[in-house]
This record gives C-alpha cells, structure tokens and sequence, in this order.
C-alpha cells in the first residue's frame, strides 16, 4: 500500500549495479522520477542500445558492433604482439597507458577452481589457434596479480611454452593482490614495460 | 575507435545516477553487459514503466500511479494532521517510524533562493486550501533541519499562522545540518512526538 508498485520494481532493479545496496537504489529511484526523468529516459534507451548492438569480437572476445572490433581490424597496430587479459576493462586500463601497440585476447574470465572455472570453461583452443597462427611472436600475459590471476597466467604459460610460443608476463609492478582496474596509468606502463620472461 | 560508441552512451547515461562517477558508470556498464544482462533488460524495463506509470498524487503529491495515492484514500489515516514534507523520501522515512497516523502534504522542494525557489515556485496555495478546508487541525512541518528547511518552515509558519491555522515543528532531535532520509527510525519517531507549537 506505501510504495507504488512500478517504484518499488525501479529500486529493485537498480539493485543490480555493482555497489548498490537497498539504501542508494532508493536514493537512486526517488532522484530519477524526481529530479531527472530525462536522465532516466536516456538510460533506459543506453540500456535498451548497448543490449541490442553490443556482441563480441570474433577475435578478441572484447564488446563490439561489428563481428571483429576496430582495434583487431586496424593496420596500425603490431599482430606479432599477443596480449592476453582477463576483461574489456584491463584492455582499456593497458590502451590507456599508451604504451603497448599490439593486439589483445580477452579471456572474459580467469581460472577460479571455487567458482568452477577451469581451462575447459575459458576455451582456451582458440587463444591457443590464435597464439599458434605464425604471426603472433610473444604473447604477454596481462592477467591481474590475484591468486585466480596467477593461476591463469601459469596454466596459459604452461599451455602455450609446450607448443613453442615465447611468453611473458607484466611485471610485478603492480600491487600484490590488487587489480589492474585500479592501478593507475604510470605503474601499469612500467609493468608493461618490465614484462619478463617466464621461467619454466 | 577505442569503445563502441552504444557502451560509450550507456556509461555517460549511467552517470545520471547521484553519486556515479565516470569511473563508477564504466565499472556498473561493464559489469551489466558482461555479468547480468538479465538486470539490465529488467532496468530499462522498470525505468520505462516507472516513466510511464508514475504521476503525482493530486492531494499530496508524493508518486502514485492513481490519481490520489493509497495514504490519502485510506479511512485508517487521521485527517485532522497533516505533516508536510519535502520529498517522497521524507515521507516514507515518517511511515517506517509508525509512529504517525495522519496525513501528508509533499512540497516537492524548499525555499531556496540561491536555487531561485521562492515560495511562489512551491506552489503553496495548494497547500493553503488544503490546511483551510476545516478539517484538518494541526500542520506538522517536518521540512529538513538545515538552512533551506528552516526557511521553508518559517515561511510556512507565518503563512499558516496568519489564517488562524495551528502550527508545530518535529522536534530538533534531528541533527542540525542533517537530512531526515540519514536518520534512524527511533530518532525520528522521538523528534515526531516531541513535536512543538512554533513561537510566534
């Protein structure tokens, strides 16, 4: 009886931001049909748009319009240069550094045994197509320093050293247990920069 | 060339929402279009039925989506109080109290001349009519306890006042400076019932 049921279903579905507990969803709803119902309109269609158009690329894995993403398309960047990070996110943190020019593979995961990701659930034969295709000479392996992060950054080593690919890894530059959504620009370059060989 | 531009609207859409920065709006994109599409189409649904649906009660002006919300419909409220308020929020802060039993009257604003909101902007006179229509017997103001709330209660005071109108305050036990949408339920509800006739 207090709340109009159409309001009530707003705050509930607000609540699917990351971040966004019972309280803020509220705050979020009362603010948008109060002060900024253009603003929500806009979001609704953003919504709506990005749902619609948003797909895959074929080759990297990141969100794009088309079947393979401008990045993957363009001449200018170097295809012997494979880098390999977990989420869009992280190849926008490294594109923003300006210091790699090379091409990159999103895993759109990482290996997290509690969660039942395994190598099989990253289908991980493609990157290994990819890695293995006489183009790509080094594939820098850019997932974050977490313990899932490293895990993955073995098992691709492993995988990809057995078939006679060069690996390197970012350097430890980043924080231990931090994540490379958070690093700022200038340690990330440095990271990028210090890559080392891999031990086996 | 770097993000697809329908990812690009929906991150600045985002940043409508209080509190959302830029970095925010990407993370909240990203998460939706990788991890919970299912919550983004359920939240451009309820913002696109939300828009649709919900107007303004035409006695109280808080949300509804009739023409007189369920409050002021009901035979269980007691109509001779009528507590005014600033925003729906506020409202609903009261009812979760349970402490009061009469009705609202939402001013959706304050006095706040340096936003150029003066009384005329409020449109007071609906207010008027509604504390002179004989039935009701006191005006509880529970505008905020900052400046702008103040102002608004005086002004509301004098203006009351002058018809012959009874006049109280919710009591400071709200935090000078604070918001009634931060304050605890018990505070609330002692600063409902401590309630004072305004001095003149």
């Amino acid at each position: 009886m207090t709340t109009p049921s159409s309001l009530d279903s707003l705050i509930e579905a607000l609540r699917c931001l990351p971040g966004v507990g019972p309280k803020s969803a509220q705050r979020m709803a009362y603010h948008l049909m109060q002060h900024d119902r253009a603003g929500a309109h806009r979001l609704a269609g953003s919504l709506q748009l990005a749902l619609t158009a948003l797909r895959h690329c074929q080759r990297c894995n990141t969100f794009t319009e088309s079947d393979i993403c401008s990045r993957c398309l363009s001449t200018k960047r170097d295809p012997s240069l494979l880098c390999v990070v977990e989420t869009p996110v992280d190849m926008n943190m490294l594109e923003q550094t300006h210091a790699y020019s090379g091409l990159y593979y999103v895993l759109m995961g990482r290996v997290s045994p509690l969660d039942g990701i395994g190598p099989a659930e990253l289908h991980l034969e493609r990157l290994l197509a990819r890695a293995c295709d006489g183009v790509v000479r080094e594939v820098i392996i850019a997932t974050n320093y977490t313990n899932e992060g490293e895990a993955t950054a073995h098992y691709l080593c492993e995988m990809l050293r057995s078939r006679g690919v060069s690996v390197s890894r970012i350097a430890r530059g980043v924080p231990v247990g931090g994540e490379l959504e958070y690093v700022d620009a200038g340690t990330l370059a440095q990271a990028l920069r210090e890559r080392r060989p891999l031990a086996g």
